[in-house]
């Protein structure tokens, strides 16, 4: 595979159509993963920029700093990025629960026969 | 927050305009990142029907199941979904190397200061 985007150690981030790449996010402390958003460039920038991650918000169509009125900032450890660049896994310390339900994680529920089953 | 969608046990996955999902998917053994893809219902009906990750190609525009010529598959341990029911979260057991690029995970650099740096 030649394709400089996925060997070389540029930050070339491949945006969509929208400007956005995907970020999954995960606790540094127990891996799991916390949520998922997206980041247009402005978004990524400042994340890297500042240490704490920051999102685009499609709904609302405007920067959005994760915690900005929870306070449940969080804290980045490390950012990856994937083969084509168009995905980017931010390792984080959460100053508090990542969902705005209060869960932990957004992820609280499993898919189980016939239905969803909350998780620990 | 009262929306059913959120609070439910009911699997009611909400895809975007083009019908799909995004996936992440994590190595059960280690909880690594190993790669983001989309689903559409057909995608993660064949997934949960038999446990093994099955997503929609973009590129291809047709289901894919992830090592379906390589080998690699990966086997669902568990599924989740998240709040909103527009993100799932694999938790795999991998056959071997997850990335097309022969890498462990698509995730094998780390955003650093002036470009990007290898990881083990």
């Amino acid at each position: 595979m030649s394709d400089p985007r996925e060997t070389g150690l540029v930050l070339d981030p491949k945006y969509d159509a929208a400007g956005l790449v995907t970020a999954v996010v995960t606790d540094a402390a127990t891996g799991e993963v916390l949520m998922l958003a997206h980041m247009n460039a402005d978004a990524l920038a400042a994340t890297l920029a500042t240490g704490e991650a920051t999102f685009w918000s499609r709904s609302r169509a405007r920067l959005w700093k994760k915690g900005e009125t929870s306070g449940n900032i969080l804290r980045v450890v490390e950012a990856r990025i994937d083969c084509d660049q168009d995905a980017v896994w931010l390792i984080v310390e959460p100053a508090g629960p990542a969902c705005h339900t209060g869960a932990r994680s957004c992820f609280y529920r499993r898919i189980a026969p016939g239905g969803l089953a909350p998780v620990a």
